[in-house]
């Protein structure tokens, strides 16, 4: 553990004490009957549920948010969307440089392009460009939102729709004003506010650091690895996704056939961005195909990027993984990127993020089919790699979930949101080696 | 690669090479008129499907074996089955003797107890043995199902489908001959039929090395590494399964409700074994719950351990990773088991073979969604997970597959029954380090 000025730091200890109080006091809030039109409040578990997914910013709802909120009502959650995503995405970058820091001083001549000057100005200096970027980021989104949305509504509530939307999307929470749990399904050929909502999800979904790079580009000429690979990583998802989201669904009815050549472009192309983890959607979600939503499923465990507002076992980890595999079906020693070795450690902690990840979702799945006994099975495995990777896409089993599912979904959320940073800290944190090693032993494999 | 007396062996390919022969000829036998009841012999896509699902002992069957095959049909299936079975355990056996070699020259200190004398007299006294072993323990269940048998048959065919279901079962090929895909669900409570076959499934998943060290444990009164650790987590599975299905089942009026506790211990017992990779069954598929599937596909995956005639990505890969996992999360260096340390290389080599099976299996699940439109997820992932696998189970699609979705089950009956060794062969034999490396970078994870 590190101290910073005397303060002992436990990263996944505060992270889970930050959010469970931020949670509470959410579902507190959303419990009032002036949070909700009927006047009576949210019921406690549906409080919770709903408190839970905005504040791990991942939009699964139990509830229309637009038909059943007073704007008091949506103001918390919007808050919660806020502090939720804002907060994760300062304090993982802020343990990056933690974690980057305590490597540096192992591998000092290795890791000179680190982030290496962690002080209190360091963080200070930090937390405000994060502040300044969202700020900016979702101002612009909410302008763009606000006009197009002028033609359809007045004016005041069109730029309450689009301040919504935008800090929804850009915090990657997927939810939305729309009633019906439409989503913007009405907008799925809309070109301003699909590509400004792609947009918003994609810079949220990249994480700061590279957002960081990427402005600072103009004078530094140079990005690092970690952004090198983020960036090419998802340009392949959503390059991969758009292309076969686009094939798999040109000739169903229900979703890209009636529409126009752009729109089936801008749908396949939203499709393939909102599993990084945005969670609104331009084609409702039910309609379709199996091939499609198991391509959603696994872009989804994917997810988003470290230090983002993003969930998933993230793009860089799937790409160690996949670059591991290749090394050594090659026969190369090293896993390299970019002229850049990858750490043994590296491997080892994607590893470990990935399996948690799997056994976890499959755990939470075989229990969601005990409890919801009557669902279809791809719907309840979507729902759960949905509330792993935070991301709020659903097949529309949601709102008919049993108390037990609601709260097996409310806490794979939270252990979605935590659990992913929680373990990459643990595996970097590691003991040295133990005092006395076993001898070696041979397992067969394959 | 070695040599040997001169010739060059390359594994992987003596063994592709191998299969697709056997396979041809079978084909071509089981589409003779003389091979099937009505005289027409088998359709070309379905003799090779036959095929294919007998040489790697599968089990998945388009046509119902018992009442589509004459005699001679049969026994071309049951030959199949012996030579791809007994083939492949000697071949895997060999190929884990020569990479135990391979090993054990460059860490000759550490590896003392390896299987290091690799002679043509060693290959042929290894063969010897595994065709002892092989014959005993397929007697002594034929014996044992024959006298069963008598009971419910004449004597005559009570000992052909003896033999045939003891031989079918100790090679893990899940072929039956009870007719209209009844597999052995007729005897679901019975003791006899029940434990002996749970014992024949038993003894070909755990391998040859293990068998044999068991059998010389007597003299020896120790075990390898790996055979504890095969032993062991083949136990946990089998006792984490059978207490789970007992449970998840017990109200199921399909399956467990109507038998008495005997039948319902018997049958969680017989369907917790038989996903190692037998494909046989006592409980009809199809009637299990959601839950009991999910968990049968995760056992399916998991599968046999190496050197045997079973198929999945083997306990002990299975078992590294869980180690991996564990060692990293307690901050550990070392990955060990009875204290023994796993090399990274073997933990390399699990994760590749375990990443590639996931690949495999979702792509032909992907792929079958698109091939099989209408049918349902659960039933199409279970489907091409048994076909990786080579276990056989089924939940009732194989005979409806369109021909392309056939043609795909029978590239991933063969991926499945040659892939694992073959990735990890060549993830053993990896060339040198590269002459140069690369400077280290640094990438987030989680
Ligand atoms: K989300
Ligand atoms: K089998």
């Amino acid at each position: 553990m590190k101290k910073i000025r005397g303060i002992k730091l436990d990263p996944p200890k505060i992270l889970v004490l930050g959010f469970s109080s931020v949670i509470l006091l959410g579902s507190i809030l959303l419990m009032l009957p002036v949070a909700t039109v009927d006047g009576n409040g949210l019921r406690g578990i549906d409080a919770l549920f709903t408190a839970t997914s905005a504040t791990c910013v991942t939009g699964l709802v139990v509830v229309d948010t637009g038909s059943t909120f007073t704007t008091f009502g949506e103001i918390v959650i919007l808050t919660l969307i806020q502090v939720g995503g804002l907060g994760f995405m300062s304090f993982a970058t802020l343990v990056a440089f933690i974690l980057g820091k305590k490597i540096s001083l192992k591998e000092r001549l290795i890791l000179q392009e680190s982030l290496n000057h962690l002080t209190v100005e360091g963080i200070v200096r930090m937390v405000r460009r994060i502040l300044i970027f969202t700020a900016l980021i979702e101002t612009t989104g909410a302008v763009l939102l606000s006009y197009r949305f002028s033609f359809d509504m007045p004016l005041g509530k069109a730029i309450y729709n689009g301040f919504f939307h935008s800090i929804s999307n850009f915090n990657n929470a997927g939810f939305d004003l729309m009633g019906d749990f439409r989503s913007l399904t009405g907008y799925v050929d809309d070109p301003i506010v699909s590509l400004t909502v792609s947009g918003l999800i994609f810079l949220g979904g990249i994480g700061f650091i590279v957002m960081n790079e990427l402005y600072e580009y103009r004078t530094t000429r140079k990005l690092s690895l970690h952004s090198k690979l983020v960036l090419s990583v998802t340009g392949c998802l959503i390059t991969i996704g758009t292309v076969m989201i686009f094939f798999l669904e040109y000739h169903n009815p229900k979703t890209l056939e009636p529409l126009s050549m752009t729109g089936k472009v801008l749908g396949s192309l939203y499709q393939a961005i909102t599993p990084r983890t945005a969670g609104s959607n331009t084609l409702n979600i039910a309609d379709l195909t199996q091939s499609t939503l198991l391509l959603t499923i696994i872009l989804m465990f994917i997810g988003a990027s470290p230090g983002s507002t993003g969930g998933g076992i993230k793009t860089s980890t799937f790409a160690v993984l996949l670059g591991a595999v290749k090394a050594q079906i090659k026969g190369k020693e090293d896993v390299a990127f970019f002229g850049r070795r990858v750490l043994p450690q590296t491997i080892y902690k994607s590893l470990t993020v990935t399996l948690s990840a799997i056994f976890l979702v499959l755990a939470v799945t075989m229990l969601l089919t005990i409890t919801e006994p009557g669902k279809d099975f791809l719907a309840i495995l979507f729902e759960s790699t949905s509330a792993f990777a935070t991301v709020g896409l659903s097949m529309g089993i949601t709102p008919d979930l049993s108390t037990a599912g609601k709260i097996l979904i409310t806490f794979t959320m939270f252990a979605g949101r935590v659990g992913p940073l929680t373990v990459a800290f643990a595996v970097t944190l590691r003991r040295q080696q133990d005092p006395y090693r076993y001898p070696a032993g041979k397992i067969m494999i394959g």
